[in-house]
């Protein structure tokens, strides 16, 4: 009784779940919705997040040692055996939009339905789904100084774990304290000539086990009590200048031809203003069951406000969220 | 200047934390404490706790399948690596009692130290602690039914994995009908002549995955709405009893020398009543920090309120647990 006869082309799929991010809450989250039989997309820029940055990781219990980028094959391996029920797709624009079943639909085209969330992608692709868990993660936390964005690549990273290998042999400086800036520095000082450290607080906030790796190490310089004002060079960095708080502020150069920064990370969460409770941070606030201020959207692993943001810890966040979605779905009507 | 030249026995260390069990949770929070540089103790009755007693772990993320006992050993051995920090101890008595800076002293014997908390086994031995973490985990639950005790161990069991070679080529029952249910189904069936899974509810709750893998076995017969009222036999086990609701409760025998009580499990919290806060099912309550209601005792997994017991959300509460507790110490006077 169709009155057009041609056969209209197929909407998309309605999922069950679409997960935003692959990293280790986003993948974990995924082996489990498949474990419940829920059809799952994974949309996410890339896979492994943070953990694929890392060097060694030697905190993931089970795995007494393991590079990071082993580490998030592992994961990948385990999630794609259940492809069947989960689909990992690449998106390289990122997630733009989430449009909320309350939400005027037409905003988001012909794919919206009023008990669905449609998430949109910066390339104007749309996909529905009757619940969602943000997985984004953290991005890299800049320092806001002059040289910065213009030496970007050009001596200037985020990635010593990535672009370690292009500074062989040469000076360089890492910017931060904690465990990334450390990590960084005894993952790169046998690649590299020197390291200074350039911290701004009066001691190093690492795992002692990492500081007390790094003290035996003669190719690396601490500099505690140091402000980092700007990054400097020609067609590549050349010197980074620093402000020694303890002589009062003194500036002086540095000369290196890598800037290192690791101060930090900052929730992906700028598409989700708006649309779920943020806090200060920018995280996304859950209650105990990964539940956002919007039912049906979860969230889980570093994006989030839990307390401490470690891969097993994000793991177990994913795993909760998704049984907490399963749980749900199951009482959701149709 | 000591008025007595004899040197007197010293006194048994104070450690910085002592981690009650050794289960994900527990291990976890060891390898996180190590890495915090914490003097620790992990005092438990047995080592990995009910993943110990799982056949196949399927989803622990990084291994796509793994024996319970393998992930076990796995875990153990990256404990292992940090046992200049923490001591691993068995007790075969378990821990009979805390007591908190705050009781007196006197209770506790001449370790009590008015700013320290004293954990006594059940065979009187003390060990003090500045700091505690919970990680106990949870032990069976029985059914309460006649010939459940008397028939312990003679055809009688709470561990399908530990016990089912035992029932090579005979009849057995399973009772209930979640994952436990179905995973010791599973982990049997090659070994057994046939299985009755005797299910209280409409209809099996564990996973579909397992549900459906349920389905195409020949030698299993789910038998749903079904209670057990009672287990019969002479030397050993000769049947249990079952009660049909949906045929107004009419009472059988199901001929069987094996039956697998898989009805969950309750915490491991009874020495802790009066101790910390317990919701109603016993579970020890925790806030966003692992924190219980007595600042200093934190705890972590399956012991405690966290919304789901799963392996990889245990060891995540661990490593959430070890960090929170590392901070507190940080802070306290000493």
């Amino acid at each position: 009784m169709n009155p057009n006869p041609s056969t209209p082309a197929a909407p998309n799929p309605i999922y069950d779940l679409i997960i935003i991010g692959a990293g280790p809450a986003g993948m974990t989250a995924g082996i489990y919705a498949a474990r419940k039989k829920l059809r799952t997309l994974v949309l996410t820029r890339d896979i492994g997040g943070q953990t694929a940055w890392s060097s060694d990781v030697e905190n993931y219990p089970g795995f007494t040692m393991m590079r990071g980028t082993d580490l998030v094959e592992k994961f990948e391996e385990h999630l794609e055996k259940f492809k069947d029920e989960v689909e990992l797709r690449l998106t390289t624009t990122g997630v733009a939009k989430i449009t909320t079943p309350t939400a005027d639909g037409s905003a988001a085209g012909a794919l919206a339905a009023s008990s669905n969330f449609v998430v949109t992608t910066a390339d104007g692709k749309s996909e529905s789904a009757r619940s969602i868990i943000l997985a984004g993660g953290k991005l890299p936390r800049k320092l806001g100084v002059p040289g910065e964005d213009a030496f970007l690549n050009k001596g200037v990273t985020y990635c010593a774990w990535c672009d370690g290998p292009l500074f062989a042999g040469k000076d360089i400086a890492i910017i931060g304290g904690g465990n990334a800036a450390l990590d960084s520095a005894l993952n790169i000082d046998k690649i590299v000539k020197s390291i200074y450290i350039v911290n701004l607080t009066e001691a190093l906030t690492a795992d002692p086990v990492m500081v007390e790796k790094i003290g035996q190490l003669q190719n690396i310089r601490v500099m505690n009590n140091c402000e980092t004002r700007g990054i400097k060079g020609d067609t590549v960095v050349r010197a980074v200048t620093v402000a020694d708080k303890a002589a009062g502020g003194t500036e002086h150069d540095l000369p290196v031809e890598g800037v290192f920064i690791e101060v930090g990370s900052i929730p992906a969460t700028d598409y989700l203003k708006g649309v779920v409770e943020l806090d200060k941070a920018g995280e996304v606030v859950i209650d105990g069951n990964n539940m956002t201020s919007v039912p049906g959207i979860f969230a889980a692993g570093d994006i989030t406000t839990v307390t401490e943001k470690q891969i097993v810890i994000a793991a177990g966040e994913g795993a909760k969220a998704a049984i907490c979605a399963s749980q749900w779905l199951s009482k959701k009507p149709a």
